[in-house]
């Protein structure tokens, strides 16, 4: 891609901070695992010790769930995908955001199902009573996806009333929810709202990873879905392949049992917090007065709205010409092929330190001053 | 799976010998890689160096092929399942043996394609003939499968004249062939016949795997295909799981430059002979007269067909009651629920040792002198 090319300061990918990494302790598991565990090079079912930390990191979040419905996928992507597949109904729509994150859009395109959209609110999430309205006229889409915190590319938190009646809708129109939750640890205020999956076991389908609180290369994730959704998850997870890195499996479970990550998420909270305050600062002291964005509570992004004669694709050609900066417009996201979001850019703050993240806006300002 | 239950003595599954693995040599790779290279645990491309090492073991089997047709895979299965999803076509039927690898079933079996089989000659492997029949009566379809080498569950491995008529009739009638090799490197004498990507570049889709001279739990795989396949397979890998796990590449990578697999793969190949050898001898030792067998001469499986009133199904149902002995009967296999191989077992000579596998097949002998 374009905009992760080297040289170019970029706030586009939403990837997390690589010199955060807990590599030493990382690599003190996976040798442990190594010396003493003769089955983690083996084929093998999922390691049930993994499952009984994601339990536990479930419960952090306020989720309560069982052994029997933590089901191990090779990271969130590979949840979405399994989930979407299993729940697509050829005869049906599925109801997705105006804006949604763009693997999940890959994930479908090939099925090319009818695709209902909704609004997101940039301060409250998903718009539910636009969803409410779709299915009081008769629409039944086989599936609601949505990542209720931190949201990809509009950095919302959906908001606990929303919350609320998006699960009652849920139940009373029996459709279920993917919810999509890679950012749902880095939370930024003391009293994170619960996900959607506290408020009902039963039609949530909810995806978490340790992509964004351990590490990517790993490709581990998980999916909490009822237990009769099981037997589907694994033949279409067996065809695909086989199963999840048992190495990786093991090596985190170790690492979990050291207890590392009780200090590690505290860790990335804090760091991620200064990042975004710096960007937000940066944003206030350099950008044009026409444009608006909000203090996000959660996740890796700051959703930015110029002046609407603006067009962001045009600016990021400009950008990387001019400045080598780099971030992903707004209409990258958008459903339908529509432009509705042709003004807007996603910034990501995870992956750069404070100091280029105060060089890189002011850069990207004396872009848009052309504007 | 019930045949997998610990207290029993498998012949069942295809599992690589554990005590085998090179673990320290491993180890010491990840340790080096996890100490000296930081992007070894973020998300990233495809990593080079590896594909550059593919090439090199392709050259060992005979297939000369560039970096830019290597697409690294997670693990051999993701590389069946992404070439068969992109290749089928809704319209058109796929063209299988009668007796298939499960896993390439459970690939096909949610699109429910038409599926035209041809039979697989114990000793020299797929009926190609049958194949030209059904080319010549019209048939089109979006796709062959075969295992070429070590066949599975036949162990056959194909004819060279068979290999170079197959080869002709893809190119001349426009079919692509999807050659799953996973055993390729497992054979046990001096001279193999190279596999069908050797004799063509545009029509063999090529699928290979560390799993087997590695080991199964980095799940690395990878797919050898013309460029003009890249664009479809990397939108489709991203929509499964974004990436193959970037620190089993890289670790693969380091554990392959210091040069280990040159001493790994001559000991894994002296092993399993061994095992084949010994159950070879243990079969004519004990099981009756009968059942008829041959000689693999690469992967890990032995074909027994035994006296055709025998149910396989049942004998295995008796091999776990009272002699603790697991297999495959050979009906799981069959294509389009067919019979044919109700009288056929399916015995792996990799996952055991030469005691275990003289003691085993003494006591599945024992089960079936009650037929």
């Amino acid at each position: 891609m374009e905009v992760s090319r080297p040289g170019v300061l970029s706030f586009a990918l939403g990837l997390p901070a690589m010199e955060l990494f807990p590599t030493a302790a990382y690599a003190q598991a996976t040798a442990q695992v190594l010396a003493t565990d003769q089955r983690a090079l083996q084929y093998g079912p999922p390691f049930r010790p993994l499952k009984s930390h994601i339990v536990k990191l479930m419960a952090m979040r306020g989720i309560e769930c069982q052994e029997e419905q933590v089901f191990l996928t090779s990271g969130a992507q590979q949840g979405i995908s399994l989930l979407a597949r299993i729940l697509m109904d050829p005869g049906k729509p599925v109801l997705i955001e105006e804006l949604t994150y763009t693997g999940f859009q890959q994930v479908i395109e090939s099925y090319r199902p009818e695709v209902l959209t909704v609004p997101t609110d940039p301060e409250t999430g998903m718009d539910v009573a636009a969803v409410q309205t779709l299915l009081e006229q008769g629409a039944r889409p086989s599936f609601i996806y949505t990542v209720t915190d931190g949201h990809n590319p509009i950095a919302a938190s959906m908001s606990k009333a929303k919350r609320v009646h998006l699960v009652e809708l849920a139940k009373q129109y029996s459709v279920p929810i993917i919810e999509d939750d890679p950012y749902g640890f880095l939370y930024y205020q003391d009293t994170p709202i619960p996900p959607l999956r506290a408020f009902d076991d039963q039609w949530i389908l909810y995806v978490g990873s340790f992509s964004k609180i351990l590490a990517p290369a790993l490709r581990v994730g998980w999916i909490i879905a009822p237990e009769a959704l099981t037997a589907s998850l694994a033949n279409l997870k067996e065809a695909s392949d086989i199963d999840t890195s048992t190495l990786n499996q093991r090596a985190i479970s170790c690492y979990l049992d050291a207890g590392h990550l009780n200090t590690h998420l505290p860790l990335l909270r804090r760091e991620y917090r200064r990042r975004r305050d710096a960007m937000l600062q940066a944003l206030e002291r350099h950008f044009p007065d026409s444009s608006r964005w909000r203090r996000p509570i959660s996740g890796v992004f700051i959703w930015v709205e110029l002046s609407t004669e603006v067009d962001a694709g045009e600016a990021l050609k400009r950008a990387l010409e001019t400045e080598r900066i780099a971030f992903i417009p707004g209409q990258a996201f958008c459903v339908n092929h529509g432009l509705r979001a042709s003004h807007c850019m996603r910034l990501n703050f995870s992956n750069s330190s404070v100091e280029s993240i105060e060089e890189g806006i002011a850069r990207l300002a004396r872009v848009l001053r052309h504007y």
